[in-house]
């Protein structure tokens, strides 16, 4: 129960720091610069992103929610999949307007880090939602190779939500470094010490969430091999025989609870058990 | 046997990675800027910032070496404090030297969102190096401030490693538009892209140590409250009676192997055992 209070809180702590990021964002494009649009002069993609990482951050976080811990691993893992696919689809209209854009200005694309970093992340990202898609959603890939490939993807995705910050943090500051004129960004203007702000709020964002998603604690309780299969929530209470998640083996659990999809969640048990298993 | 292979191939495959980066900063500040120097109108701190954060990785990777669990957690803790103090000194060091570079040619300082971030990063390795000090290093902290510090102090340590590198990108991509004139970056100077496979590399380089480092069957074992206390390394092999490390508990085993300093390690039992732990 207290786990689950810290839980919350760290939720409710992260959450406000993300909608004032998407907010900021949206004051940025709206405020200081032209306004939204896609006429080729005065594209911005800023909320395009934003929205992007706000589904990447749900698909992230979505296995941690207790109150999911009921449903059906796949129903979860199609949740997973769904708000990765979304976050996926922006991040391909994001990367399409910035192409437009550059080519209606004749400026060249993908000479800074900034470009190659975004365009490396994004390719990633779809490799990483294919391979989920795959091996993971459809039921034919066999549990050795589920096994094998569970720790490379949650880390992996850890890392391309780790890289789409320090590319937002990139972009931030080559972005600023053009449009700052007059004012200079080095005259401290209040678009630039706003905009700051605004990395600011996006890095403890990604810390907050980082945190969450690191913790044992919270992590979903493993399912049990011998329950019914159920393919969606219910709240169905304490079955006989789970006892899986509070046995003492020595395998990183966080790699094993691959081959359950369906099975009927004990919603309460199990939660200080979990304690011995790692998301990284 | 093949867990330890994995790591040792890990390890080789992320040293030449981190070589290439500070190889590829200095081919920068030499071949293509004015060069080393600390006259106010030549500094590079690249080089000075990058032997820093090779301190930090040391620091963050010492206690994964196996070859090192033979000595006593006291000496790894010092050395680990060491190599973060060094690299603490360094960050403090390039930071005096860009305030300095920034005055001698009237440039303003902290205006830019790179310069908050690094800023703030190095004030947080500061504390985050005393913390560590008076509550790890030092014998007088209790038992239970010391389990509830240690998940935030590897957490944190793993955060301003990755903040690190944000700040480098950050600061390779405002220093490449300031100084890419003629030729202009955008039409793919030799320079820019040259320096842009450094920001690849740093990034890779990151990639790899993250991984290593969130492996929970590559984490030192945990030390047996009832062996020796001894303060260096030595080849002491199995004692009897050293089971902690293989019992079943359910609580997270890397915030409660803090009280063991100086305890004799087993050299290599437990490698098995170590799987259910998570440094993150």
């Amino acid at each position: 129960m207290e786990s689950y209070r810290g839980f919350l809180a760290l939720l409710v702590s992260a959450l406000p720091v993300g909608f004032l990021s998407v907010l900021f964002t949206l004051i940025w494009v709206l405020h200081y610069r032209e306004g939204l649009g896609w006429d080729g002069s005065s594209l911005q993609l800023g909320p395009v992103a934003a929205a992007s990482g706000g589904a990447s951050f749900q698909a992230i976080i979505v296995y941690r929610l207790p109150w999911t811990w009921k449903c059906s691993k796949f129903l979860m893992k199609s949740i997973h999949a769904g708000l990765n696919g979304v976050a996926t689809i922006l991040a391909v209209i994001a990367l399409v307007a910035v192409f437009d854009f550059h080519n209606a200005q004749s400026i060249p694309n993908m000479y800074s880090l900034h470009s190659w970093v975004g365009l490396a992340a994004v390719i990633c990202y779809v490799l990483q939602l294919f391979t989920g898609f795959f091996i993971f959603l459809l039921p034919w890939a066999p549990p050795s190779l589920r096994e094998f490939i569970m720790p490379i993807h949650v880390y992996f995705g850890l890392f391309l939500f780790g890289t789409t910050i320090a590319t937002a943090l990139m972009g931030v500051t080559e972005k600023l470094f053009f449009v700052l004129k007059d004012p200079a960004y080095h005259s401290f203007p209040p678009e630039g010490v706003f905009v700051n702000t605004l990395g600011l709020l996006i890095l403890l964002f990604g810390a907050l969430i980082f945190w969450i998603v690191s913790r044992p604690q919270w992590k979903r309780p493993k399912e049990p091999d011998s329950t019914l299969l159920k393919s969606n929530c219910d709240t169905t209470e304490r079955m006989e025989g789970d006892i899986a998640i509070s046995s003492g083996n020595n395998t990183d659990r966080s790699d094993s609870e691959l081959n359950n999809e369906g099975a009927t969640r004990k919603r309460n048990s199990g939660l200080d058990d979990v304690g011995q298993r790692s998301t990284m």
